[in-house]
């Protein structure tokens, strides 16, 4: 059986746009020569469509949808993931579904068993989880169907399993010949390789190929990264789809190799083309053509800017710079020259009279009250008045620049830099950012090299040097992946070799910000736990 | 037996003080001769505590607090809620349970099985479920152990029910005599009557008496209301703790009546007092001692002030009013009127010279485009960069003072009007605005009479009226709650009776402005369907 894995990129609630490409998918499979075309996890509404689901004509367009698209299948079967009513009197009253179209008809519908309910994911919060495994035949040939987090929870492979049941082992017992998934699995570093694995130990423990088929393109925080897969019967790779593009692979279910070589692109390469997607289909999927950053002449801009080229095109990104008292000249020159190296509109826009107007204006209250980060603010909540202003005004997207690191400690300002649509870096740590340049600059100079040397700052008073109150970058991006991403505990920390103090300072931070992301803008996420969806803290509190 | 309810106000991960507060009730309970004291679900680490969950030393400190509170506890039983830790290789590896404990030993645990996970609540996220139901002896009476959402799912009372299990049920068959129910139950608008309906329900159709201990406090956007409830086997109520204040109530277990009238105060009564202790406990358990709110002159801020004043003090509340050239001089005297007459501290900040500064500064990139929703979204940024100011300077909390009408359709500013910590009054409809109004004034006049007569106006450009901009508010009050509390699809809606085009555009103007709220700050939530935590819509969506 020749199967086709179409890694699509459906927008959340776009029906006929969906339809359409679907369809389009569909017949190029056939003109291939394909039996069977998978399409991704919940490819009819989009995924995650979040409490769209809750409204009754989402669900019922789905369905029409769905309908739509059977009467147009003919000799190439297609799966494909939409969202089914149960029917059942108790429970959400509905499944996370798949269906298997062919020659006009659904000939079987089949059901999401596992519901991830942890970091990004709700799935309790919508879906019913199948009572059953389901197994269809096509030809000659028993298929098991499973959908996404249906894979993961092999005995053998987690050492601490979120479910009892493995739908893959009771779908081998009931003699499955091969295995079909259908999958949204977001990007995160290294997670391809970790699916590949996971999928690698299924197809080599029951001895089935498997067919894997993952969504890709950007929908709000998350970011699909397609990579589909095939594998044969011993586990070796027989096809793949692209990274972070819509594709089309076609695979023979069972034909041995010739094993491809499986290879996970560096990180830098991996996170960069992410943040490229995750932009271009923020803008696209809300309707932004253009997109404004704030320039200050320092690396995260001129990585988002750089990010931002790629994704919507050099005539469609504008670059401010709004220099203070307290900026230093560079921080013009180097931003000028970065929006000449990307050939981007750029525009000086000073800041210092509005500056002065504050000073001025609160002087009856403020008395004389010694400056602090009152007045850093007031800078900062400026710039992010002007760039909003500038959306409002030519309907640009505001893309905010701050990195993971200065967002997880709180060395930023809400209302300010934290301004913004999206934020591109949001979950990329300072250390990485560096790295993201290195590899943009890796042919030629895009980025100035001095927006990389010089001494990280946020010029908002005389001096100022980040290094002033925050330690150094790779300590604090170390002990942050430690806290936040692998969820150390402090003490753990620093018994493997930090500064009591220092951890302690950190985590204080980290949780004493929580009220400035709560307010942030949505971030692109590309590590295991980014802040905003997937991490949920409550302000009032005092644990830490 | 005689029990006590000790309805107290935790606080999100204040182990040590939650401590105390429960050592305090039970030592009361005690003296007050009650054979079992029982405080609410999570009652030691404070509920929710949401992601907090996941840290490791965080629930190790819970158990260290119930081993230390078993200590103490003499002969006066006690069930208390906490996090307990499943010990399965499978699963969340926790429960949502409850502890009994006697003479200084935990007696017996029992857990949550119906996980709520729908509007705010994300238990699958954290828990898993009980397998079975508990009872416990104490005395001679056999007690089936229940916590909070285990009740709600009565196959005679609900039509759809989230859950296949009734623990009720479950417990009466094993022979429970009496029911408690530990809880943590968030204000709502008539949630209280539901309460009492559902537990006179159980009581009735088992012939047992129902002990209901409930949380009080805010925390972030929730605010539980206390309220527990004592009924005898007829389901008549014998005892009531009060609504939105700390109690300790005792009931004899198996003494029928004399039955309590059961009454709900009235709406605007029940939401002042919610919203006053929302915003008392939110600075509170944030560390805020004073807030700060721009007055307009308008009735929301008149109502968020008095709010202010209720639940921080007088002295503690500073009014701002920001005038620019669009504002009335009724603006700056209204509001300090309304100052006036709460006594509490006021400025006058004006914004026009700030205003031209901005305006000056766009020129070059504005040239001559014609004035638009910019030059008003810049001057409502200025008036919440001036908050921010005083916010950062003074420690104070800034109060945001939109209503819920307004947040809805996006009648408001990001970083401008909807700057601040807390929004007291977003999940209020502008006609519940009025009501508020009136119930604040009802034996003086506490708002001016013309902050409440007046048409409601931005006053962001010259002649402005809400009314320009917007359908009538009882019209639009009435909309928006059959479609973001009820649900109503839009073709429902005006098949009852109102306008197409009306209904889609207020439908169309809540989904596109989505990416506002998602940068809103909290907003205390009173309704069924609140903004935020309950309401979960994708910002890249093609569906409305």
């Amino acid at each position: 059986m020749k199967i086709a894995l179409a890694q699509i990129n459906p927008t959340v609630g776009d029906f006929s746009g969906n339809l359409k490409k679907i369809l389009f998918f569909l017949k190029k499979a056939e003109r291939g020569g394909a039996d069977l075309c998978m399409f991704p996890e919940m490819a009819i509404p989009g995924y995650p469509a979040r409490d769209l689901l809750f409204d009754g004509g989402f669900i019922d367009e789905n369905l029409r949808t769905l309908e739509r698209l059977a009467k147009q299948v003919g000799r190439t079967a297609a799966i494909v993931g939409f969202a089914a009513r149960t029917g059942s009197r108790t429970g959400k009253g509905l499944f996370n579904a798949g269906a298997l179209l062919h020659k006009g008809k659904v000939r079987q519908v089949f059901q999401k068993m596992l519901l991830p309910t942890y970091d990004v994911f709700d799935e309790f919060r919508y879906f019913d989880p199948a009572e059953r495994v389901s197994l269809a035949t096509i030809g000659r040939t028993t298929i098991g169907l499973s959908i996404c987090e249906d894979i993961w929870n092999s005995s053998d492979f987690w050492e601490q399993r979120f479910y009892a049941a493995d739908p893959v082992e009771m779908l081998a017992k009931k003699g499955a010949e091969m295995l079909v998934t259908i999958s949204a699995s977001p990007f995160v570093i290294g997670r391809r390789t970790l699916r590949h694995c996971v999928l690698k130990s299924i197809a080599s423990r029951y001895g089935i190929p498997v067919f894997y088929v993952n969504q890709v393109g950007g929908n709000d925080q998350l970011i699909f990264d397609g990579c589909s897969i095939a594998l044969d019967a011993r586990g070796d790779v027989v096809a793949q789809g692209k990274a972070f593009e819509e594709d089309l692979v076609f695979a023979e279910s069972h034909v041995a190799g010739p094993a491809l070589p499986w290879i996970e692109e560096p990180v830098e390469e991996n996170v960069y083309r992410a943040l490229v997607l995750g932009v271009r289909d923020y803008a696209g999927k809300c309707g932004f053509k253009a997109a404004v950053i704030g320039l200050s002449g320092g690396i995260d801009s001129a990585v988002t800017a750089c990010i931002a080229v790629e994704a919507l095109g050099r005539k469609n990104v504008i670059g401010i710079s709004m220099p203070s008292m307290y900026s230093s000249k560079a921080s013009v020159t180097d931003a000028r020259e970065l929006a000449g190296s990307l050939g981007i509109r750029f525009a000086v826009i000073p800041i210092t009279p509005l500056y002065r107007a504050y000073i001025q204006t609160l002087r009856p209250v403020f008395r004389r009250l010694r400056q602090d980060e009152t007045e850093e603010n007031i800078q900062a909540r400026i710039r992010g008045t002007i760039l909003m202003a500038l959306s409002n005004k030519f309907g640009y997207l505001v893309l905010s620049t701050g990195n993971k690191s200065e967002v997880a400690v709180g060395y930023c300002t809400l209302y300010g830099d934290m301004t913004g649509g999206l934020s591109a870096l949001s979950d990329v740590p300072k250390t990485l950012v560096y790295g993201l340049a290195h590899y943009i600059n890796q042919h030629a100079e895009i980025i100035p090299q001095n927006c990389i040397t010089k001494a990280p700052s946020a010029e908002l008073k005389p001096g100022q040097s980040d290094q002033d109150s925050l330690p150094p970058y790779d300590v604090l991006d170390a002990v942050l992946t430690r806290y936040v991403e692998k969820r150390e505990k402090p003490e753990e920390i620093i018994a493997s070799g930090y500064d009591r103090k220092l951890v302690w300072d950190i985590v204080h931070s980290v949780e004493r910000n929580e009220y400035k992301r709560n307010q942030a803008p949505p971030g692109l996420k590309v590590t295991t736990k980014a802040f905003g969806l997937g991490r949920r803290i409550p302000l009032a509190q005092k644990y830490y």
